[in-house]
């Protein structure tokens, strides 16, 4: 597993406070290495508000299965995260050792089993060893901290090369509240939700239909919007939970999804998973151009991310980039084949700001150094207009490198 | 450009016999390197019965539009194509550059403009200079000789690291009649038909509307069963020519699709292009691996398609292949993302011969040495069982390495 630190790594963290109603504890279990945090606890003392979204995948994970099971109770008073182990594709012993997780979990929180909710990831297939937990939840409960979420994003990584962390602050109708989040990558990331785990906590006081709406909102231009490999996984997790620490600070209750008072947390909400999901991006495995691709001009803002998918998506415009090729031609070939309309001989493209093509052919004025200089950039934006609407989407992922391939041809060993 | 021969080529090519009624010359025009020949000339002296399949792109190359407006003509008189520029994306000028190539086959075979079919293969967006043609032509038409398949199947290359060719000899009603192929990848290839050009000529006389049945009936399990890279190409096309020649030797006119004398020749020209269409993954950019995908247990065949094309191009999996590892995992995840009914507690997938998970988990007969060992063939079958109904089907792919990334970083240049 390489542990070089991406070029595209943020140069530094944000220093993330701690949140009323929600302390923190890692531990090294040892499920697969012997050297590092593997296990997350978060307590929530009194029980926080749970809101989530959950992989597409057919072949879910066990302790996805668990989460949507719990959901409909809505209400969360601990979450055990586990790296090293995806617990997915485990069978009977898989559920049977999210049920055994849980109940630990529950015995050291003090709660429900129906107030617990898991993650699991890393390798698919290896049954989990949860009676590895079993010496440590008791004692992480009782020593959990507000003060520590770096701790908390360090231990759920896999192939990540740097922890991923975000906050933000912001008034509800005079009161200041936070919003923390924690993420996870590296590959299976693609839309739907792949190998991805995000956790974000606020100490706001928010209902749930509330908040599950603004997830399912907020996922769609953040989570959503990248893609690595176009490989989903069986594990996705996006999960966010308000603890309603800041009411005791004047923060009002807000029930209803029509609540003006939540426009500005809503912004901020949806800012920090952008952030979060780009540092995915950022941490793509093998990753060494952060490319953003907009497209404009479709039939539909849906019409426009399947284009804009499609040459994310697309191996072979993914290693031109790496190549620092602008090859739009590439390009071209990743419209046609997405299956919305375009219209050929009205394609307009740019990398970096350069229109590489016009009316569908080169630009006139094209200049091969001009374009050859953007290419070099860390972060390549490509444009591309298709003359048929007003449809617009903006998506994000990273080149196709050998690192890539080096990183999965070994990945299990 | 890798010049390495593919370690997964054939040992020997098939000698294509000549056909009566058709003519084959090759020259060097010079379209991109000089060193080589990259122009084709097929000339049916007599008027060729013409049926065609042509990419799905929506942005699909001028010689492919050209190609689609004379099909309704279905007589074919003259088939050129060029390697080295795939006169797509090249706008009016592309569209002019096809109607004067065509002008002057036409006038090179003495035929109708609407006879001449056109395919251009190579990069995209570069003008083509069909004026390079034009000393050509003339003089190929005069020299063309029947028995020059192999180098019709050399000049067609592109990064192919070897010419792909195949023959089947069959009785119709008590005469023999043959079928030629030829066929050029190598990347870009995906269902619907990807930057893959096939021709396939007959000497029997079979009737335009049965000649496209059978075209379209068996581009389902051969050239739209395979994928290298899932990115689909402006410019495919596979054409098929009946010349119709061993009528003079007895074979009758067929034209009735429900014909029972078809029978051998539809499972002789089935065979062929799945041969075709194999020997074009085992060419594919960078492969080392053959990989046959067969899925079964399917809610239907189609069902059964998506998932084992989910299954192949998955770069997880294609990875894990390049290195060797029996990652079942990545295969649930591919199953998992495909969309369709899968029952993952059923599941059962086996590399070579050796199962791996059975249930929904880890077979507990499974033997990572044995499974490591089967790894290590240059060919590798993978099944899966999704125990939901009776559906099947297989796909053929190859892996993904690190010499496919560096074939494409810099393919223009």
């Amino acid at each position: 597993m390489t542990k070089t630190i991406s070029p595209l790594a943020p140069t530094s963290f944000a220093e993330l406070p701690g949140l009323e109603g929600v302390r923190i504890a890692t531990a090294a279990a040892g499920i697969k290495h012997a050297d590092r945090t593997d296990l997350l606890l978060l307590v929530f003392d009194k029980a926080a508000v749970a809101a989530g979204v959950f992989t597409q995948s057919l072949c879910p994970s066990a302790p996805v299965d668990f989460c949507r099971a719990n959901l409909a109770g809505g209400r969360a008073r601990a979450l055990v995260v586990n790296s090293g182990n995806a617990n997915a594709f485990t069978g009977k012993k898989g559920s049977e050792a999210a049920r055994l997780t849980a109940e630990m979990a529950a015995q050291a929180a003090n709660c429900d089993m129906g107030e617990v909710f898991l993650a699991s990831t890393g390798v698919i297939g290896e049954p989990l060893n949860a009676g590895k937990f079993a010496g440590a939840l008791a004692g992480m409960a009782k020593e959990a901290l507000q003060d520590r979420w770096m701790e908390a994003a360090r231990a759920i990584m896999t192939t990540d090369t740097y922890p991923k962390v975000a906050t933000r602050a912001v008034d509800i109708a005079g009161t200041e509240v936070r919003i923390n989040g924690i993420a996870k990558g590296a590959g299976m990331i693609a839309p739907d939700m792949a190998t991805m785990l995000s956790f974000i906590v606020t100490d706001a006081d928010i209902s749930r239909d509330v908040l599950q709406t603004l997830l399912h909102e907020g996922v769609e231009n953040s989570f959503n919007a990248i893609t690595v490999d176009s490989d989903t996984s069986t594990s996705d997790t996006l999960m966010m939970f308000a603890t309603g620490g800041a009411a005791t600070r004047g923060a009002p209750a807000i029930s209803d999804r029509a609540d003006e008072r939540i426009g500005a947390f809503k912004t901020a909400l949806f800012d920090l998973m952008k952030d979060l999901a780009h540092q995915i991006v950022r941490d793509g495995e093998g990753a060494r151009k952060m490319v953003e691709i907009t497209v404009t001009g479709a039939a539909s803002n849906k019409a426009a991310k399947v284009i804009a998918l499609s040459i994310a998506n697309s191996p072979l415009v993914k290693t031109a980039i790496a190549g620092e090729d602008a090859n739009w031609g590439r390009v071209v070939m990743a419209v046609g084949k997405a299956g919305q309309e375009a219209i050929r001989d009205k394609l307009q493209i740019w990398f970096g700001g350069i229109r590489v093509a016009l009316n569908g052919e080169r630009d006139p004025d094209y200049s091969e150094a001009a374009a050859a200089s953007v290419m070099k950039e860390p972060k390549i934006d490509v444009l591309v207009d298709v003359g048929v609407g007003n449809g617009k989407a903006t998506v994000w992922t990273c080149d196709l490198t050998k690192e890539y391939v080096a990183i999965n041809g070994d990945y299990r060993s």
